[in-house]
C-alpha cells in the first residue's frame, strides 16, 4: 500500500489526475449508455445477486449517472476549497478537503456494481489510494468493471483489487494500516470492524426500515403499489427494504392491504421478483414468522411459505413475500420489541396501526431502534410531517405522498443519520465526507512591519 | 441523559433556540469583553493552569470572539440546509446537518477555558445534549464559566456538568451510550476510548509538530523570535507547540539558533513564562534529554537542566527551556526514529540541519509520524512551500514568512487531518463536522399523473 | 471620491479592517440593545417618519440584529473565497467576491435607520467606500445613527454623508461616477437613474404586492389579522405592503373580511397605528377610490373616507384604512387593469375573489404586474402551493398559513426578483450580490516542465 | 417571446427538464469528443473567423468540456438552493436562484461557436427561454450546433435563433422586452444597449488588457513564448489579448523582446497564425502607429508594416504582429493617456518599462483604464503579487510565473470586474450570477399556539 503523503502530492500537485479522472469518468458513463454494454452488467449482476432485469439495470444506470455527475472539470471542482482573510496583510486561511492516502473499501453482495463502483470512484476523486474488497460471490462484476475503467484511462495501479474472505481481510487491514476504511455491510461485521480498526472507519450497515402512513388517505393504488416495492423487490434484500408499517386507522380502513396482496401475489421465481435469500434460510425465516405470530393480537396477512418448485440450495431462504400484522401495543412490550424489530434480509415485513393519539407511541417505536438508515412517511400534511421529521433522525427521509423507502439513486445522499462513523454514497456531500479530511493551510507571508520589535516573553 | 429524537425534534421544531443560543452568544461574549470580567477569568486560568498572564488572557479573548461570531442569526446561518430538484414534480432533496442528540465532551488541563466553551457551545449550537468533563485540576473555570452564561440565559438543563475522574466517566459514557463523544487530551486514552465507543467518537490528541525553514534566509530576528514562542510558551504545553525544527544549512549559518537560545534565557518562572510541566517528572526529562545526547552528533544547544529555587512539587517537571541537536540522518535510523519523535509535553524541542538535497529525507521523516496536528513551513518560495505542503498532512499548517504551529484563534480551523476520528475547533466548518450529521429529507408530494397505470413487479 | 484601485488595495491588505468592522458592528449592536438607546432612536425615527412606536422599534430592533450578525470574525468571513485546482502543478483559479471600490446609496423616508444602515454597512464590510444620501426629511436619523458608528470606532473617513435634493444627487453622481449605485425608492426615479448611470445600479422599488388565500380555510381570526397588519401597518407606507388580496371562495364565505373590517377600525390617529400619507395627499386617494368604484360590481367594502379632527398638512393624504372590492373578471380586463395595480403608497387595497377553476385567471393577473417585490401564498395545501409558487417569480414570497407580505427582517433575503437590477437588503447572500463583483485570481507559478519546448505558433 | 411565469413554472415544476438538458450536454459533449465532428466544427470556424487550426480547435474542445461539466445531474445541481431556520415552529426561509424568463444574447463574430454555446446553454440550464443573435458574419457555425443540439433531445420550441443586424435586434428588444440580455461585443454598442434597455443587461465588453512582468527574471524562454501568444494568437482579435506590456528593467536586460520578435516573426498568412482584423483597417492601423510614434522617447520595436501578397479585402486590416514602445512617463500625460490605452482589436500591443520606484506610476497607468477584464502579473514573488493584485480590479488576472493574460477556458469565470453590469462566462458561478436572479420563498405552515391572542395594532 503505498504511502500516505506521496499520495497527497499526487493529489495536490497533478492537476491532470483530476482532469484524467473526468475524462475516465465520461468514457466510461458513455460505455455503460450503450445498450450492448448495459446488457452484458445487467445480466451479469443477475447471474450473481437475485433480481429482476430492471433492478439490476437499475445499477447500470445510477453508475452511468454518477460518472456522468463528474465528468470533465466535475472532479476538480469536487476539490474545491476556501480562504478567508486573516488577521494582518499577507494572512490567509484555507480550507482544504485532503485525501487520506491508503484507503480500504469493503461491499457487499447485494449491490455488485453500484456500491463498489460510487465508492471507489469517490475515493479516487478525492485522491486516495484505494484497496478494494467485494463479496466473493459477486466479485466477477466488479472485475469486468474494472477492465473496463482500465480502458478508460485509469492507471492499473491506481486501485488494488482483492479477492479474499473476511478473515484475511481483517488481517491485511491490521498490517497495512489504511487511513480510513469503508465498510458496506451487515451490522454484526461493522460492530467488530470499529473495534478492530479503533474507529478509523465509516459505516453503511443494516436497517430496520420503517415507513408511516399519515392520516391523510389518497392515491391507495399508487401506495399500495410502492409498499410492494419497497418490501419486497430484491427480494427485499436492500439495506433500504420497508421493514415495519405503521398505518394510521384511516388507512386500515382502506383496500391498501388487500392490494399490496395482489402485489405480492404477482411474484414469481422466473423473472426474480422474488428470489433466494442469501444470509437467511428458509426454516430461519419461518421460524421468525412463527414467533412473531405468537404475540397477541398479531396474524399472517399474507405469504408466509415457503416456495416450492425451485432449485434453490437449502443453505438459502425461499419464502414468498410475507407481512405478518403485530398490534402497536405488543410491538412497545419490553419482551416483543427485539423480536419485532429484528432485520430480516428477505421479503419480510411487520405491519401495524395506529390511531390519532398513537402517534407518541409510533414515535417511541421509532427512537428505540439502532440503526437508522432510511424511512418514509405517506402524507401531505404538512404539521405532520412535522411533527416525524422533528422526532426522527434516519439519514435518507422520504416524506410526501410519494414517499419510499427505497430508492438510492445517485443525485441525493444515501446514508443512515445520528453516528459519526456513519457513511454516505453517491452524491458530492458523501464523497467529500467520507473520502477526505479537512486540511487548514495559513498563508502568513508577511511583510513584517517595519518597526517590528521583540515583544516580551509569554 | 435525555433521549435522542426528543432533542432533535427541540432542534427542528424550535426556531427560537437558535435565536436563544444567538443572545446568549452576544451578552456572554459582551461580558468577557468587560476588563473586570476578562481579568478575573485570566487570573482563575493562571491559578490551575500555568502559564502567563498574556497566555492567559489568549483563552479569554478567543472564546469572547468566537462567541461574537455566533451572536444574532449566526446560530440559525449554522444550521442551513440545502435543496436539489428531484426526479419529477413535486420531488425536492434537502440536505440538512442534523444534531446527534445526548453526546458527551471531555476536556484537558492546559486550556480550562477556550476548549470547553468553545465544543460546548458548538454542540449547543447543532441541537445536541452535551454532558461535558473537564479535567478536575482545572475544573473550576468552567464551572464559573457555566453561572455566566445562565446568567446570559442558558437554561440550567441544556448542560450536564460533570466532575469526576476517568474511569467513572469511562463507566457512564458505557452505560449512558451517548451518540457522540468528543475527547481532547493524550493519545493514550484516546486509543482507548475509541476502542470502548467502538469509534463513536471525535479525536483532538497529540501532535508532534513540525517546523521546517527553507532555504531563503530573512528576518532571522522574527523567525527566531516565533521560534520561542512556538516551543516554549506555556512551557510548551500546547498540543501545537512546536517539538521539532528542521532548519536548512543556510539559516544554520545565520545567528538564528544564537538569538533563539537569547530568547529562551528570557524566561522566568516569576511570570510564568517557564513553569511547571503536568505530565512528566523532571527526572524524566532529563533522562529524555540524555537519552538523545547518547546519539552519535547530538549536542545539547541549550537549557537542559532543572530549574532551581521552586516550590514546585516533585510529581510535577521543571526545567529550563530545552533544545537539543540530532543530525538528520540519525532521526531516520530505526533505532533512534521513536526516542526523537517522543512527544514531550513540555519547554523541550530537537532541532536538526538539512541541504538542499535532503528535502526528501525531511519528507520521509514527517511521513513516518503517527499524528498530524500543526505544522509550519517558513518560506516565500513559492516552489518549495508547494513542494512540502503537497507532501505532507497536517491538519493546521501555516506557511510563509511568518508561519508558526501555535495558535488556534476561533477564525480558522484547527484540528489534526489524515484520520477519520479526528475533530476541529472553534469554525463554522468544525462545528458542523464534529457536532452534526448529514440527513436528507426528500419530499415527494406529488401530483402523481392522473394516466398511471400499476407498472410490472420488479 | 476615493479612487478605485486604493480601495481595493484597503479591502485586499488590511485584515484589520474585517476586524475592525466587527468590532464596531458588535459594539454599535451593544449600544442598540440598551433600552437608553433604542428608545431614543424609535422615538426619533417616529418624529420624521408617520408610524407606531412599535413600527419604529421594529427598525431599531432588525438594525441590532444585523449588527450582531456581523460581530467578531463574520465581516471576514463574507470575503470568503474558494479555490479550484487548475490544469497542471502550480495552477489554481480562486474566485473573490471583489469591492467595487466608490459606490452611492440612496434610501427613502418610510426606513430612516433600517434601510440606510444596513446597505452602508453591507457596503464597508465588503471593502467600498461609500457616499450616503438619505432623504433629507429623515435624513435626521442616520446622522444620529453615523456619530454612534464613530463612537464605536468607524473612521470619519470611511463615509460621506451628503444632505441635498434629488437634482443635486443626480449631478454629483454623473460627475464623480461611482462603479455601483444602491437606489431605493420610486420607481418614477429608479428608472431614470437607471438611465443616467447607464445601468450601474442596483434598485429596491415599488412592488404591487399581493397576497392569495388558498382554498384551504383555517385559523380565520390569525389570517385576517395578519392582513390588516400587512395592508394597513405604518399606515401602507411599506413597499411590501399588501396592496390586493385574491380570495378562495371558501374564504369568501367565512367571516374574513368582516373580522378585518375590525381590526382596521381600531386604527387611530393617537398612536400612529393610521397616519399621514406622505405622497399621495388626500384628494387623490379619494379620487383614486371613486375611480374604482366606478367599475362594474366593484364595492367599497370599508373606509374609504378622510381622517377628521388633525393637523396633518394638506399636502400629505389622511384617510381611513380602505378597501375597495372589484370582480377578478374586471381586473383583468384591459381597461381596469392599469388602474386596479397602480400602487398607492397608503393604508388602502384591493379585495378580490375567485372559484377553483379561475386560479388560472388570477396567476394571469399576477403575471401581467410589472414590479415582484413581496407576495404570499396563505395555504398549507402543496400541491396548491407548488401550483402558485411555480408560476410566480416575487423576490420575497411567504408561503404557508401565517403567510404574510411585509417583514423585512435581517435574517432573511428582502427585495425584488426577475430583474438584473434588483437588488437585496440584510442578509449574507444580499450584502455579497449587492455590493461586490465576482474577481477570478489564477495563481500559476510553474514550475515549467525542464523539458519544455517552445511550441509552433497558433 | 413566451411568457415569463409560465417559463418559471417550467423550471420549478418539471425535474425532468433539468434531466434533460443534462442528458442533451453528455450526448453533445460525446459527439464533440468525436474527430469526425469536431474536425468539421474546428474547419467552419476556421472559414467564417480568422485563425488558426489550434486556436479554432481551442474552441471546441472548451465547448466539448463545458458541456461535459453539465452532464448527468449537474443541471439540478445548479439549481440547488438552500434554508435556514425561521423565527418559530414551521417557518423556513428558502434562498432558491431564480431564473428570468425570456432572455435574450447577442454574441460577436471572434468566438463562433464557444461564447453562443456557453451563454446559450447557461441561459436554459437556468431555466429561461433565450433568442440568441450571433453575428451574421459567423452565425453559420452556430446554426450547425444547433442542429447538433435538436439532434441530441433539445426541444426545437426551446431556443429562437434569429438572423439580422443590429438595428432590427435593438428593436425586437425593444419590444419584446425580455427582462434580461447577455451582450458580448464592442464597448460602445455596449453603452448604448445599457441605455436602451434601462440597465436590464449584462456586459462582457472590450477590455484594454495589461501583463506586469515583476522584478524577478526567470524562464525568459517560457515569457516571451506566452507574450507572442498573448498579443498575437488569433491576429489579437480576443477581448483578453495582451494590449500592454509593463515590464520591470530587470527584464529590459534580458532577452525577452528579441525573442518575442523571433517568435512573431514566425507568423504566416498560409496557416492564418496572422491574419485579416475585421473592425479595423490597414490604414487605421498603420495611422495608429505613427501617432504612437510621434511621442518623445516612443520606437517601433518591430513589425509595423502592412502585410504584402494577400487577398484580404480592404475593408479589413492586415498587418504584421506590431509593437510600439513607448515611455511609461509619457503614457500617464493626460494628453498622451487615451491614445496609448485606445483599444486595438488586432496584433499590436504597446510595452513600456519601470524601475522599482516606479510601479505605483505602473499602478496609477492601471487605475485609469475603464475596462478591466484580464490581466497578467508574471512573477513569483510573494510580496509583488501581494501588492499588485490588491491594487488592481480587472475580472480575470493570472499572476505567478506562468501568468497569461489569453485563455478563457471553462473550468474558471472569465469576465470583466468592477461593473454591476458584468457578465461571466462558463463556471457554475458564472452562469449562475448572469441566468438567475434571487428569489427568497419563507415557508411558514404554522403551527398557531393554541393560546394566540389578537395583539394590539401597530
Amino acid at each position: 500500500m503505498e504511502s500516505h503523503s506521496s499520495q497527497s502530492l499526487k493529489w495536490m500537485k497533478e492537476g491532470y489526475r483530476y482532469l484524467m479522472l473526468g475524462d475516465i469518468s465520461a468514457k466510461a458513463a458513455h460505455l455503460l449508455s450503450l445498450p450492448k454494454i448495459s446488457d452484458f452488467f445487467t445480466k451479469l449482476i443477475q447471474r450473481v445477486s437475485p433480481k429482476s432485469y430492471q433492478q439490476a439495470y437499475g445499477e447500470v444506470y445510477v453508475t452511468q449517472k454518477f460518472l456522468e455527475n463528474f465528468s470533465g472539470d466535475q472532479v476538480r471542482f469536487l476539490a474545491r476549497s476556501f480562504a478567508v482573510p486573516g488577521n494582518h496583510l499577507g494572512q490567509q486561511s484555507h480550507g482544504f478537503r485532503w485525501p487520506y492516502g491508503p484507503v480500504a473499501i469493503i461491499t457487499p453482495f447485494n449491490f455488485p456494481l453500484e456500491i463498489p463502483v460510487l465508492q471507489l470512484m469517490g475515493a479516487l476523486y478525492m485522491g486516495n489510494k484505494p484497496v478494494l474488497k467485494v463479496d466473493s460471490k459477486v466479485s466477477i462484476v466488479m472485475e469486468k468493471m474494472l477492465r473496463l475503467l482500465h480502458e478508460c484511462g485509469l492507471p492499473r495501479e491506481d486501485v488494488d483489487f482483492i479477492n479474499c474472505d473476511g478473515n484475511t481481510m481483517t488481517k491485511l487491514l491490521l498490517e497495512a494500516k489504511p487511513r480510513m476504511t469503508l465498510f458496506t455491510g451487515s451490522s454484526r461485521v461493522a460492530e467488530k470492524l470499529a473495534v478492530d480498526l479503533k474507529g478509523r472507519i465509516k459505516l453503511e450497515d443494516a436497517g430496520f426500515d420503517w415507513k408511516i402512513l399519515g392520516p391523510d388517505v389518497q392515491e391507495v393504488d399508487y401506495v399500495a403499489w410502492v409498499c410492494d416495492h419497497d418490501a419486497y423487490a430484491c427480494s427485499g434484500q436492500k439495506c433500504s427494504a420497508q421493514s415495519i408499517l405503521f398505518m394510521h386507522e384511516n388507512w386500515g380502513r382502506s383496500p391498501l392491504l388487500d392490494t399490496i396482496k395482489k402485489h405480492a401475489a404477482r411474484r414469481e421465481l422466473d423473472d426474480l421478483t422474488v428470489g433466494p435469500v442469501l444470509t437467511v434460510n428458509t426454516e430461519a425465516l419461518l421460524l421468525h414468522k412463527n414467533k412473531l405470530l405468537k404475540i397477541p393480537g398479531s396474524k399472517l396477512l399474507f405469504g408466509g411459505k415457503a416456495l416450492t418448485n425451485h432449485s434453490i440450495p437449502a443453505i438459502y431462504g425461499a419464502i414468498e413475500p410475507t407481512a405478518v400484522f403485530v398490534p402497536l401495543e405488543e410491538i412497545l412490550k419490553d419482551d416483543n420489541y427485539e423480536l419485532v424489530t429484528k432485520e430480516i434480509f428477505g421479503p419480510f415485513q411487520i405491519v401495524t396501526e395506529y390511531k390519532d393519539n398513537q402517534l407518541p407511541m409510533v414515535l417511541n417505536a421509532l427512537e428505540k431502534m439502532h440503526a437508522h438508515l432510511t424511512a418514509a412517511v405517506v402524507s401531505n400534511d404538512v404539521l405532520f410531517l412535522q411533527e416525524v421529521i422533528g422526532k426522527s433522525v434516519n439519514g435518507t427521509t422520504y416524506v410526501g405522498l410519494r414517499a419510499r423507502t427505497t430508492g438510492a439513486p445517485q443525485n441525493h445522499w444515501f446514508g443512515p443519520a445520528g453516528d459519526p462513523r456513519g457513511a454516505g454514497i453517491g452524491t458530492p456531500e458523501a464523497i467529500k465526507l467520507v473520502w477526505s479530511c479537512h486540511r487548514e493551510i495559513i498563508y502568513d507571508v508577511g511583510p513584517i512591519a517595519q518597526n517590528w520589535q521583540i515583544p516580551r516573553s509569554t
